[in-house]
Protein backbone atom coordinates (compact mmCIF):
# COMPACT_ATOMS: atom_id res chain seq x y z
CA UNK A 1 0.00 0.00 0.00
CA UNK A 2 1.53 3.44 -0.98
CA UNK A 3 0.67 6.58 1.54
CA UNK A 4 -1.35 8.52 -1.03
CA UNK A 5 -4.91 7.70 -1.89
CA UNK A 6 -5.63 7.44 -5.69
CA UNK A 7 -8.19 6.34 -8.03
CA UNK A 8 -8.06 3.67 -10.73
CA UNK A 9 -9.73 2.87 -13.44
CA UNK A 10 -10.74 -0.75 -13.85
CA UNK A 11 -11.94 -3.34 -16.12
CA UNK A 12 -14.16 -6.19 -14.94
CA UNK A 13 -16.20 -8.51 -17.08
CA UNK A 14 -16.32 -5.46 -19.71
CA UNK A 15 -17.38 -3.12 -17.72
CA UNK A 16 -15.30 0.19 -16.19
CA UNK A 17 -14.96 0.72 -12.54
CA UNK A 18 -13.08 3.69 -10.91
CA UNK A 19 -11.74 1.95 -7.85
CA UNK A 20 -10.34 4.81 -4.86
CA UNK A 21 -8.17 3.48 -2.42
CA UNK A 22 -4.42 3.54 -1.08
CA UNK A 23 -3.77 0.44 -3.39
CA UNK A 24 -1.60 0.92 -6.59
CA UNK A 25 -2.75 1.02 -10.04
CA UNK A 26 -0.58 -2.06 -10.76
CA UNK A 27 -1.86 -4.12 -8.01
CA UNK A 28 -5.42 -3.09 -8.83
CA UNK A 29 -5.05 -4.19 -12.35
CA UNK A 30 -3.62 -7.16 -11.42
CA UNK A 31 -6.62 -7.66 -9.09
CA UNK A 32 -8.74 -7.06 -11.67
CA UNK A 33 -7.19 -9.19 -14.38
CA UNK A 34 -7.11 -12.33 -11.68
CA UNK A 35 -11.03 -11.60 -11.53
CA UNK A 36 -11.56 -11.58 -15.58
CA UNK A 37 -9.64 -14.59 -15.54
CA UNK A 38 -12.04 -16.63 -13.33
CA UNK A 39 -14.79 -14.84 -15.31
CA UNK A 40 -13.65 -16.31 -18.65
CA UNK A 41 -13.30 -19.37 -16.42
CA UNK A 42 -16.94 -19.84 -15.87
CA UNK A 43 -17.51 -18.46 -19.23
CA UNK A 44 -16.49 -22.25 -20.52
CA UNK A 45 -19.28 -23.85 -18.64
CA UNK A 46 -22.34 -24.43 -19.93
CA UNK A 47 -23.75 -24.33 -16.22
CA UNK A 48 -22.44 -21.24 -15.83
CA UNK A 49 -23.66 -19.26 -19.10
CA UNK A 50 -27.06 -20.74 -18.28
CA UNK A 51 -27.27 -18.96 -15.07
CA UNK A 52 -29.22 -15.82 -14.30
CA UNK A 53 -26.77 -12.45 -12.89
CA UNK A 54 -27.12 -12.99 -9.42
CA UNK A 55 -26.19 -16.46 -9.34
CA UNK A 56 -23.36 -15.90 -11.84
CA UNK A 57 -21.70 -13.38 -9.41
CA UNK A 58 -22.50 -16.18 -6.25
CA UNK A 59 -20.73 -18.31 -8.61
CA UNK A 60 -17.85 -16.28 -8.98
CA UNK A 61 -17.82 -15.46 -5.54
CA UNK A 62 -17.58 -18.48 -4.60
CA UNK A 63 -14.95 -19.38 -6.79
CA UNK A 64 -12.61 -16.77 -5.61
CA UNK A 65 -13.40 -17.73 -2.02
CA UNK A 66 -12.47 -21.55 -3.37
CA UNK A 67 -9.18 -20.35 -4.60
CA UNK A 68 -8.02 -18.32 -1.23
CA UNK A 69 -8.74 -21.34 0.35
CA UNK A 70 -6.88 -23.57 -1.60
CA UNK A 71 -3.79 -21.45 -1.14
CA UNK A 72 -4.36 -20.92 2.30
CA UNK A 73 -4.60 -24.47 2.48
CA UNK A 74 -0.97 -24.78 0.76
CA UNK A 75 0.24 -21.88 2.73
CA UNK A 76 -0.95 -23.98 5.61
CA UNK A 77 0.93 -27.12 5.21
CA UNK A 78 4.02 -24.77 3.95
CA UNK A 79 4.18 -23.21 7.27
CA UNK A 80 4.00 -26.67 9.14
CA UNK A 81 7.03 -27.81 6.57
CA UNK A 82 8.97 -24.46 7.27
CA UNK A 83 8.58 -24.87 11.06
CA UNK A 84 9.49 -29.06 10.87
CA UNK A 85 12.69 -28.05 8.67
CA UNK A 86 13.18 -25.46 11.82
CA UNK A 87 13.53 -28.14 14.33
CA UNK A 88 15.48 -30.34 11.80
CA UNK A 89 18.05 -27.35 11.25
CA UNK A 90 18.09 -27.28 15.35
CA UNK A 91 18.87 -30.81 15.75
CA UNK A 92 21.14 -30.54 13.15
CA UNK A 93 23.37 -28.04 14.69
CA UNK A 94 22.95 -29.70 17.89
CA UNK A 95 24.93 -32.96 15.96
CA UNK A 96 27.09 -30.92 14.74
CA UNK A 97 27.89 -29.02 18.11
CA UNK A 98 28.17 -32.71 19.80
CA UNK A 99 30.59 -33.53 17.27
CA UNK A 100 32.94 -30.72 17.13
CA UNK A 101 33.25 -31.40 20.92
CA UNK A 102 34.13 -34.68 20.31
CA UNK A 103 36.49 -33.90 17.93
CA UNK A 104 37.91 -31.20 19.81
CA UNK A 105 38.43 -33.90 22.63
CA UNK A 106 40.28 -36.67 20.60
CA UNK A 107 42.41 -33.77 19.08
CA UNK A 108 43.63 -33.23 22.61
CA UNK A 109 43.84 -37.16 23.33
CA UNK A 110 46.01 -37.41 20.01
CA UNK A 111 48.46 -34.30 21.43
CA UNK A 112 48.36 -36.03 24.68
CA UNK A 113 49.22 -39.16 23.19
CA UNK A 114 51.84 -37.37 20.75
CA UNK A 115 53.53 -36.35 23.94
CA UNK A 116 53.05 -39.50 26.10
CA UNK A 117 55.22 -41.32 22.78
CA UNK A 118 58.10 -38.63 22.84
CA UNK A 119 58.09 -39.04 26.51
CA UNK A 120 58.65 -42.60 25.89
CA UNK A 121 61.25 -42.75 23.34
CA UNK A 122 62.82 -40.20 25.07
CA UNK A 123 63.37 -43.03 28.00
CA UNK A 124 64.14 -45.83 24.93
CA UNK A 125 67.08 -42.89 24.12
CA UNK A 126 68.45 -43.05 27.96
CA UNK A 127 67.77 -46.47 28.38
CA UNK A 128 69.91 -47.45 24.85
CA UNK A 129 72.95 -45.05 25.80
CA UNK A 130 73.14 -46.43 29.25
CA UNK A 131 72.87 -49.91 27.89
CA UNK A 132 75.61 -48.93 25.29
CA UNK A 133 77.89 -47.50 28.76
CA UNK A 134 77.32 -50.65 30.20
CA UNK A 135 78.24 -53.12 27.44
CA UNK A 136 81.59 -51.13 26.29
CA UNK A 137 82.29 -50.74 30.06
CA UNK A 138 81.81 -54.62 30.22
CA UNK A 139 83.71 -55.40 27.19
CA UNK A 140 87.40 -53.66 28.21
CA UNK A 141 87.00 -55.84 31.60
CA UNK A 142 86.87 -59.41 29.61
CA UNK A 143 89.26 -58.21 27.43
CA UNK A 144 91.69 -57.44 30.40
CA UNK A 145 91.05 -61.03 31.46
CA UNK A 146 92.32 -62.46 28.07
CA UNK B 1 -13.73 -32.89 -3.36
CA UNK B 2 -15.66 -36.51 -3.33
CA UNK B 3 -16.58 -38.29 -5.79
CA UNK B 4 -20.85 -37.77 -5.49
CA UNK B 5 -22.60 -34.39 -6.68
CA UNK B 6 -24.74 -33.11 -4.52
CA UNK B 7 -26.74 -30.23 -3.76
CA UNK B 8 -25.79 -27.94 -1.03
CA UNK B 9 -28.11 -24.91 0.35
CA UNK B 10 -26.19 -22.05 1.14
CA UNK B 11 -27.14 -18.66 2.60
CA UNK B 12 -24.66 -15.83 1.30
CA UNK B 13 -25.79 -12.17 1.91
CA UNK B 14 -29.06 -13.42 3.84
CA UNK B 15 -30.12 -14.76 0.46
CA UNK B 16 -30.53 -18.82 -0.01
CA UNK B 17 -28.80 -19.99 -3.17
CA UNK B 18 -28.48 -24.13 -3.94
CA UNK B 19 -25.11 -25.06 -5.00
CA UNK B 20 -24.54 -27.96 -7.23
CA UNK B 21 -20.68 -29.70 -7.23
CA UNK B 22 -18.39 -32.44 -5.90
CA UNK B 23 -17.29 -30.10 -2.80
CA UNK B 24 -18.51 -31.18 0.41
CA UNK B 25 -21.27 -29.49 2.18
CA UNK B 26 -18.98 -28.36 5.29
CA UNK B 27 -16.65 -27.01 2.51
CA UNK B 28 -19.57 -25.21 0.80
CA UNK B 29 -20.92 -23.76 4.26
CA UNK B 30 -17.35 -23.14 5.30
CA UNK B 31 -16.97 -20.93 1.66
CA UNK B 32 -20.06 -19.33 1.91
CA UNK B 33 -19.52 -18.02 5.78
CA UNK B 34 -16.26 -16.82 4.75
CA UNK B 35 -17.86 -14.66 2.07
CA UNK B 36 -20.71 -13.32 4.69
CA UNK B 37 -17.57 -12.66 6.95
CA UNK B 38 -16.38 -9.73 4.07
CA UNK B 39 -19.66 -8.51 3.71
CA UNK B 40 -20.35 -7.57 6.98
CA UNK B 41 -17.19 -6.03 7.29
CA UNK B 42 -17.50 -4.25 4.01
CA UNK B 43 -20.62 -3.11 5.64
CA UNK B 44 -18.80 -1.39 8.52
CA UNK B 45 -17.63 1.69 5.90
CA UNK B 46 -19.57 4.19 4.69
CA UNK B 47 -18.07 4.46 1.64
CA UNK B 48 -19.49 0.65 1.09
CA UNK B 49 -22.78 1.41 2.20
CA UNK B 50 -23.41 4.65 -0.26
CA UNK B 51 -22.45 2.65 -2.69
CA UNK B 52 -25.28 0.89 -5.49
CA UNK B 53 -25.64 -3.04 -5.56
CA UNK B 54 -23.00 -3.57 -8.72
CA UNK B 55 -20.22 -1.43 -7.07
CA UNK B 56 -20.48 -2.89 -3.90
CA UNK B 57 -19.92 -6.49 -5.57
CA UNK B 58 -16.96 -5.55 -7.23
CA UNK B 59 -15.54 -4.49 -4.17
CA UNK B 60 -16.41 -7.53 -2.65
CA UNK B 61 -15.02 -9.31 -5.18
CA UNK B 62 -11.46 -6.98 -5.03
CA UNK B 63 -11.74 -7.96 -1.53
CA UNK B 64 -11.94 -11.74 -2.08
CA UNK B 65 -9.19 -11.31 -4.67
CA UNK B 66 -7.39 -8.86 -2.58
CA UNK B 67 -7.52 -11.79 0.11
CA UNK B 68 -6.23 -14.56 -2.28
CA UNK B 69 -3.39 -12.41 -3.34
CA UNK B 70 -2.01 -11.75 0.14
CA UNK B 71 -2.56 -15.12 1.02
CA UNK B 72 -0.56 -16.36 -2.35
CA UNK B 73 2.33 -13.82 -1.52
CA UNK B 74 2.66 -15.49 2.51
CA UNK B 75 2.82 -18.76 0.50
CA UNK B 76 5.55 -17.77 -1.51
CA UNK B 77 7.41 -15.95 0.91
CA UNK B 78 7.01 -19.55 3.24
CA UNK B 79 8.04 -21.71 -0.21
CA UNK B 80 11.13 -19.58 -0.08
CA UNK B 81 11.38 -19.96 3.14
CA UNK B 82 11.46 -23.26 3.35
CA UNK B 83 13.67 -23.96 0.02
CA UNK B 84 16.43 -21.91 2.29
CA UNK B 85 15.80 -24.38 5.13
CA UNK B 86 16.58 -27.21 2.62
CA UNK B 87 19.74 -25.73 1.54
CA UNK B 88 20.10 -25.07 4.97
CA UNK B 89 19.56 -28.78 6.18
CA UNK B 90 21.37 -29.91 3.09
CA UNK B 91 24.30 -27.96 4.05
CA UNK B 92 24.09 -28.94 7.79
CA UNK B 93 24.13 -32.76 6.56
CA UNK B 94 27.24 -32.56 4.33
CA UNK B 95 28.99 -30.94 7.65
CA UNK B 96 28.05 -33.83 9.86
CA UNK B 97 29.06 -36.30 7.44
CA UNK B 98 32.74 -34.15 6.90
CA UNK B 99 32.62 -34.21 10.86
CA UNK B 100 32.05 -37.54 10.87
CA UNK B 101 34.57 -38.23 8.66
CA UNK B 102 37.04 -36.25 10.49
CA UNK B 103 36.18 -38.56 13.45
CA UNK B 104 36.96 -41.46 12.51
CA UNK B 105 40.27 -40.82 10.58
CA UNK B 106 40.84 -39.21 14.46
CA UNK B 107 39.67 -42.15 16.15
CA UNK B 108 42.07 -44.18 14.11
CA UNK B 109 45.04 -42.12 14.64
CA UNK B 110 44.17 -42.34 18.26
CA UNK B 111 44.28 -46.51 17.52
CA UNK B 112 47.71 -46.38 15.89
CA UNK B 113 48.91 -43.78 18.68
CA UNK B 114 48.51 -46.56 21.25
CA UNK B 115 49.24 -49.16 19.63
CA UNK B 116 53.00 -46.73 19.06
CA UNK B 117 52.98 -46.36 22.59
CA UNK B 118 52.66 -50.11 23.57
CA UNK B 119 55.52 -51.00 21.33
CA UNK B 120 57.68 -47.94 23.04
CA UNK B 121 56.90 -49.27 26.10
CA UNK B 122 57.81 -52.83 25.10
CA UNK B 123 61.05 -51.19 23.98
CA UNK B 124 61.57 -49.95 27.18
CA UNK B 125 60.92 -53.22 29.24
CA UNK B 126 62.83 -55.03 27.06
CA UNK B 127 66.17 -52.54 27.10
CA UNK B 128 65.13 -52.39 30.81
CA UNK B 129 66.19 -55.94 30.96
CA UNK B 130 68.65 -56.00 29.15
CA UNK B 131 70.27 -53.09 30.80
CA UNK B 132 69.58 -55.14 34.87
CA UNK B 133 71.28 -58.27 33.04
CA UNK B 134 74.23 -56.06 31.98
CA UNK B 135 74.40 -54.67 35.48
CA UNK B 136 74.28 -57.88 37.37
CA UNK B 137 76.49 -59.26 34.96
CA UNK B 138 79.17 -56.74 35.75
CA UNK B 139 78.72 -56.67 39.76
CA UNK B 140 79.40 -59.95 40.23
CA UNK B 141 82.82 -59.29 37.71
CA UNK B 142 83.66 -56.55 40.08
CA UNK B 143 83.05 -58.48 42.88
CA UNK B 144 85.83 -61.64 42.14
CA UNK B 145 87.94 -58.73 41.06
CA UNK B 146 87.75 -57.51 45.27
Amino acid sequence: MANKRNDTEVFINNKKYTLSGFESEEYLQKVAAYINTKISELKTLDSYRNLDNDMRTILLEINLADDYFKVKRRFDDSENDSDSKSSEIYQLKHEIMSLNNKLEKTNKEIEKLREDIVEEQKKNVKLETELNAERERRIPERGTKK
